[in-house]
Order: C-alpha cells, then sequence, then structure tokens
C-alpha cells in the first residue's frame, strides 16, 4: 500500500511539474503569479498537500540571488526507489499504470542533463515563446487538467491496489485506504473523502472512473485535458504525464483497441495464435 | 541484446497500430485501403520487415465471414515476457525507454476487455467519427509520424544498451548490432544500414537521434508526429506510444525541464536536499 502510494505521489508530483512547465515556459508565468494561482487552485477540488507546499515554493526567494529559489535548483530529479518498485510490480501484476511509468521516465531523463544541453543545440522543433494568443484561457485549462490527469492516476493506483489484492489474496478495504491516507501522507488530498464514498457506495467498484463523482468529475474536465497537451505539443514542451494520463483514460473508455493487428501480427511472424470476436476458440492462421 | 530487441519489437508494434487505429477508427480507411498505404510505404524509409508482414494482414480475407481477418480478431494483445522484462531492467539501470513502457502498458490495458466495454458506455468524451476534413493531410502525416516515432524508438534502445553495456562492462559494438539485426530478426528494418553507419562514424554516439542522420530525419519529421498526435488528442483515440515518442524527443532536447519543482518538492516533504544551476554542492532549504 505505501509502494503504491508513493507510485501516485511521483505521478501527481510529475503532473504539478508539467503544468509549471506549460504555464512558466509556455505562457511566460512568473513565479509569483504561480503562486498566486496555485494558492488559490489549492483553496478548491484540486485542494491537497502537494499542491499547498506547491504554492509555498513559488513564494520562496533565494536569498543569495534574490531570485525564486525554484528557479535556481537544478532540474535532475532524484528518486529513491519506491516508484521503481511501484513500476516492476505493476508488470509482474499485469495492471496499467502509464501515468506514474511517465513519471518515473521522466525522471531518469532528467538526469540526464548534459546530454540534454548538448541536444537542445542540435535538435529540431517548437521552441517555448512564452507567450499565446490564448494563455487565458489555456491557464485556466490547466487547473482542470491537472484535476482531471491527478484522478486518472489516482484511478490507476486503486486499479493496482485491486489487482494485487486479487493476484495476492490481500482482501485490501479500499475505502479504509483512502481514509488513511486521508489521515495524513504526502498525497492527502481533499477528493480522497470522495474516493472514499466511492467505495462505500461499491465495494468492488472495478475503477474509480466509473463511480458517478468521477466519472463526472473526468468526464467534465477531459476537454481541458486535451486542450493542456495540444498547447504543449504544439509548443514543444514535453508532458509524458500529461499525455500518459489521457492516453489511459481514452484506451480505458474504449470497447476496441488496436490490439487486433498486434495479435496478427504476433500470430504471423510467431505463430502465437490469436481469439475472435466472434466466436470462442484459438485460431492460427497461414497468413502466407 | 535480445531483450532490447524485443522491447523495441513491442515499440514498433504499437507504434504501427496506433497509427492504424487513427487511419482506421479516426479517418474511415479500410483494410485494402490500408494495405496498399502501408505497401507503398514498405518500400520508401519505412521498409521493415513489421511494415512488410502488416501490409500483408490487411489484404487478408477470413474465409468464414468474407470480412477482412484483422477486423474479426480479437483486441487483447498477449505477451510472453521479454518485453515486461526490458521495462524492468531498464528502470533499474536508470534509462528511459517511454514509447517501449507505453507499448507494454498498452498491450496490458488491452486485455481488459470486458471492462472497456462497459466504461465504453458511461464514460464521456469525443469519439472517433470516421471522418474529418484534413483526411488526406493527416493521412501524408501519419507516415512521417510513424517514421519519426520509430527512429525515436530505436533511439532509446540504443540508448539503454549503450547504458546496459557501460553498467555491466560490456564492451557492446552497436554498429555490429545493426548489422546483425539488419541481417534478419523481426526489427529487420532499411535504417538499420544508417543505424550502423551513424556508429562507425562516432562510436561513442550518445543517443543516436545526435547522429546527422537521424536529427535531420526526425527533425524534418516531427512537425508530423505532431500534427497525428493533435488529431488524435481531439478525436478520441488513445496514442500512447506516439505521445511517449514525441515527450522523449522533447525532454531529450530541452536543456531545461521541470525537474527543479519535483526537487524543490522533495527537499519540501523529506529533506531530500538539492542541487543548484549556478553553483556546485548539495543544499537543503527550511522551507517554512
Amino acid at each position: 500500500m505505501k509502494m503504491v502510494h508513493n507510485g501516485i505521489e511521483y505521478g501527481n508530483m510529475q503532473l504539478i511539474a508539467e503544468i509549471y512547465d506549460a504555464l512558466h515556459r509556455g505562457l511566460g508565468l512568473e513565479a509569483s503569479e504561480l503562486h498566486t494561482l496555485f494558492d488559490h487552485w489549492n483553496q478548491e477540488e484540486l485542494s491537497s498537500y502537494l499542491m499547498e507546499i506547491t504554492a509555498k515554493i513559488f513564494k520562496k526567494t533565494d536569498e543569495e540571488t534574490g531570485q525564486p529559489l525554484v528557479e535556481v535548483i537544478l532540474d535532475k530529479a532524484g528518486q529513491k526507489g519506491t516508484g521503481k518498485w511501484t513500476g516492476q510490480d505493476a508488470l509482474n501484476i499485469g495492471y496499467p499504470i502509464p501515468t506514474i511509468n511517465a513519471a518515473l521516465t521522466a525522471r531518469i531523463l532528467s538526469a540526464y542533463k548534459a546530454e540534454r544541453q548538448k541536444a537542445a543545440e542540435v535538435l529540431g522543433g517548437p521552441q517555448p515563446t512564452g507567450a499565446s494568443s490564448d494563455a487565458a484561457a489555456i491557464t485556466a485549462s490547466a487547473k482542470s487538467a491537472l484535476y482531471a490527469a491527478t484522478l486518472i492516476t489516482y484511478a490507476q493506483g486503486f486499479g493496482m491496489l485491486r489487482t494485487a489484492s486479487e493476484e495476492y489474496g490481500y482482501q485490501l478495504d479500499f475505502g479504509d485506504i483512502a481514509r488513511i491516507w486521508r489521515g495524513g501522507c504526502i498525497i492527502r488530498a481533499v477528493f480522497l473523502n470522495d474516493i472514499r464514498a466511492a467505495f462505500a457506495a461499491e465495494p468492488d467498484l472495478p475503477n474509480l472512473l466509473l463511480a458517478p463523482y468521477f466519472r463526472d468529475a473526468v468526464g467534465s474536465h477531459q476537454k481541458a485535458l486535451r486542450q493542456v497537451i495540444q498547447f504543449a505539443t504544439q509548443a514543444g514542451i514535453a508532458v509524458p504525464a500529461l499525455s500518459a494520463s489521457l492516453a489511459y483514460y481514452d484506451g480505458y473508455r474504449s470497447g476496441t483497441l488496436p490490439a487486433n493487428l498486434i495479435q496478427a501480427q504476433r500470430d504471423f511472424f510467431g505463430a502465437h495464435t490469436y481469439q475472435r470476436s466472434d466466436q470462442p476458440g484459438i485460431f492460427h492462421t497461414q497468413w502466407e
């Protein structure tokens, strides 16, 4: 439970970092403006410990330079290993946690600072301009995008706990876990009350996104998530965790995915067989 | 080397599947049109064994129903475990392979077919319409997007091999690996000749993307990759591997990433310390 908690924590932190990047490098918002924005967001549905400390971080001034302290901190993220463990275990039990994977990968990539600086000089593509004619709209969408992607991250984490509980016979009480996390931890957030309520209403809920509160919240904010991803894609700003969150959502809510082609390829080159959508059984085709 | 080969294979297959999804569900292209398109693409810079068999798959008719066989295959992807092993080992050695991770996650998510079908009935968002006023432009961009993302996947795979070679003292010859793979394997592709040439010119090349051929190829096709991602994002089609490829590219070519905020958060809640960008040393701040 603590391991998955830390995985969700990695996801949340990376999502906040990507929103910061979109607003700061993408739209030119300064630390003082970001402080005001995050402080405001922290008083609404996004209210959480991580939002609270992020708002405070943006207000802190470096005594040596007089600059916002966050801006003199080196952009190489460290890790202690529990996020890695979450990613590896999710592969073992076969549950998709793409936002958490993206957060792990983003930390790893950040550590290649010297290579990145060299690559920045030679690799082509758009550079963030620090301005957009849609700045106000994108800033408003950023809040909704962060909320939707954060809820999607919790859905992945609870989905992983549910799969692990079945796999290992843990008999976890997911409402209790939400209550414990609400009581005090790095990922404590107001909406853990809603998670607790969702599992109280339906203890066997297959996915948090199917509970009415989360279905409606993500449903109403997913458009903003698309807008922020499109802005960042255009501006040349990497948003791996926001994109992975949307891909999980769009993949999960799709009755058809292109995995049929992958099964055809596997059967073609390795005779791995396939199932059909119109009848039971295991099939193999002589493709040539 | 075989393990990383299979990881790249997972990435390539998922990228092809996402392009298929964008063209088929997104733009309404039928299997016969996809056959023509992939057969054509396979005669140019994208030429590879996987492109060749994909073109052939689109031409195969199901004897029972008279439908294209690919369309009656169930969209639940299987796996044998080497992709998983690649993902777990990359976390151990600390190298980012986000396209391969996304491909793994997509296969896992596809297996939750019953849940997806239920979710499809209740979760909100755009549905692919099978039409777009930009259909011709998006189809043309799809080829470039697939090429750029495929090269980015090879860059991740060779980056992982390089890191493993250093970590474990393997003294790998990357040009030789390209030559061997070109000789015959699932991921054999014409551009492996260019990979071989890149390592012949610079044996210590830190990343394939920095070699002139790949820098120019990805540089000229990255715009199309953005276009296809934006189309899919708008249409509600999940493109996790295309998005992860772009995020790797945009992250790698960025001298600044928002990991400074993550380091600030880690120092705030756990006193994990941070480095500064303007002087050496390890620092900790009393944030409150």
